[in-house]
């Protein structure tokens, strides 16, 4: 169950030829009221698709009613054509719709630099309306998939008759500011376009925003989040806020679990750190360092590597006063090397890393993947 | 030929049992003067190896008469008595030498978080002292050799009467400020420290600094530069800069061609940028890029990974105004794909991409690698 599952949502997912192989591809999610509130994060980086330039324009109003994905391609660095077929989509959405092409937001996903074909992107969102039901929202999921090798959908449902829906896709290019990857999620509560931009922030700062693969941030992501309010509940915001950072984490880690290629989950936390944005350079630091990132591939708990990452961060640490811990064995403390590596079991696919640098009361965890043969093979056997 | 080439200076190999292999691991070079000036860059990275703390301390009185250099264990996070087997080191060369401690400098490289042993350490130094010879200085290049896979060596000669010479070692953990190393550069012109130190700081800048393997800064690099004018030839500094930023430039790209696993040599240069800053940052962050890395290692022109990772600077540049060029072929410009990137051959070695930003005057190229199998594989299979 997704993002069909609040009330007031409809969602589907139809294959237009977009993909060469015949997979779904097109996903069109509906929101019937009676608010049409949205909110939205997008891609910090500078160089943007056509889909993002489009939807930023039309979340800044705070109202949406549907949203079209497609997956096959970015439609990214593809000019005034490109643009055009954005514009393109929208319009035909809502003329499907009957609503106004202002009130749809468009996502696409794949590789940069290639025209969309037009007539089999229109054709299969003719499609995707013909086939919008309630229901688990699978194909919807489905057909945002790049190298995912599982659709992503998660609930979440209030005691006090409100939920929250949600589909996702991302296995690679998996960076902060944001992870890359498209996320729709939808909630029936009855939530101002304001409070929702408030939470959704929130939610993606110790969420998606900690996610963080291998470093590499796309031209193509977006988080979309939606309210219909047709449960006619008005949600308690403390609990609004945290039902929704639970989604986003457990979207979160299974954007992780699905990494291309990957055979270890790493979760690096750093605490004792003087600021929360310490903790978080360092932890993502260690996530990025492609040596440390292939030792745990190896099943190596190769922590001197961990060390020499840290050290690149400006953050506060005496460098003789750090403790690290892998999978609860402090490896090193104060300089020094403590019990002995050996200690230290790798096999499992989760691992643990901590890194105490004594300073003060804030922590956050940046999670990451190993780097393995299967990550670069992916990554060189064909364009995406 | 390398460091024993210039007049005073005398070279020495010899294995220590420090590497288990029993290859060479222990390398001395002394300067017999009549000048002892030296000067030295280290490693930006803030966890520091004890021989970086030992050697930053002798090189900031600006003399030196002997380096000391061993493979086979990093000597870092190795506390107290780590420090201690440095500073031993370099009393028992001192003693060997006829000088003080304080006018010798120690380098060491391996893994991190492991004692040296110290009989083994300081009975090879003894050995190294019987083998100090002139000659080529081959011994000296094979003794700090980890993953590298030939020795690097090089010698520039100016037609006034004084010599360069050279000795280099990296393969790995080669990022900047500066590329994971270790070098030796000897002259025998008349220079003082302080010019030694000038040359030094822009040389590294311009070859060292921009080289990129992997994006990982080592714990452990220095690149020592020693004068002994026995040449009696006061050097035109200008000729002296430009040959001292061509002995550097050249033992960069052995680092680079000689890099773990990889099978390209990617030459990123970033023109029309406003600023020289602005050029490396962009450079450096495509060298960094993990897909685009492995695009290449496939032999794939994803010219869309280049731009991406432009995107996540802070350069001055208009997202759709940049051309993009991968081995002359003009891919990407003003938003677009330009001509097809089926007219790319990435068959040769070597790859020259050139990103114009069309902003100003200045540029700056970032020499990086692929992301290969093969680097996964030796940091992976083994701690180093």
């Amino acid at each position: 169950m997704s993002v069909s599952e609040p009330k007031g949502f409809l969602a589907s997912g139809v294959a237009s030829g977009l993909k060469s192989n015949g997979k779904l591809d097109i996903a069109l999610v509906t929101n019937g009221g009676p608010l049409d509130s949205v909110a939205a994060v997008f891609t910090a980086n500078r160089c943007l698709a056509n889909p993002i330039i489009w939807s930023k324009q039309v979340v800044a109003g705070g109202q949406a009613k549907a949203v079209v994905l497609n997956s096959g391609g970015a439609n990214c660095y593809t000019g005034a054509e490109g643009f055009q077929t954005t514009h393109l989509t929208a319009e035909r959405a809502a003329d499907l719709l009957g609503i106004a092409a202002s009130e749809v937001v468009v996502c696409s996903t794949g590789l940069i630099g290639e025209q969309l074909d037009r007539s089999k992107l229109l054709s299969g969102l003719e499609a995707a309306h013909t086939a919008l039901k309630a229901g688990t929202g699978q194909d919807a999921a489905m057909a945002i998939m790049t190298t995912d090798t599982v659709p992503k959908m998660s609930v979440r449902e209030s005691d006090s008759g409100w939920k929250l829906g949600a589909i996702a896709k991302g296995a690679g290019m998996l960076a902060p500011g944001l992870a890359t990857m498209l996320v729709v999620i939808t909630t029936d509560a009855v939530v101002d376009s304001s409070a929702l931009n408030a939470a959704l922030r929130e939610a993606s700062r110790v969420s998606f925003d900690r996610l963080d693969s291998d470093g590499c941030m796309s031209t193509n992501d977006q988080v979309t989040l939606m309210a219909s309010g047709a449960s006619g509940v008005i949600p308690d915001i403390e609990e609004f806020q945290d039902l929704l950072i639970a989604i986003c984490k457990e979207l979160a880690l299974k954007l992780l679990d699905d990494a291309e290629g990957a055979s270890h989950n790493i979760h690096i936390k750093t605490l004792g750190a003087e600021s929360e944005t310490d903790a978080v350079e360092v932890s993502r630091s260690v996530a990025r360092n492609n040596l440390f990132k292939a030792a745990i591939y190896g099943n190596d708990p190769n922590w001197g590597r961990i060390l020499a990452a840290v050290g690149t961060t400006n953050a506060i640490f005496d460098p003789y006063g750090i403790d690290v811990s892998i999978n609860g064995v402090l490896v090193s403390a104060n300089g020094e090397p403590a019990l002995d590596r050996s200690n230290v079991d790798l096999s499992s696919k989760d691992v643990w890393i901590e890194i105490d640098l004594h300073q003060g009361v804030h922590e956050a965890t940046v999670i990451t993947n190993d780097l393995t043969h299967e990550y670069v093979e992916e990554n060189s056997a064909y364009s995406s």
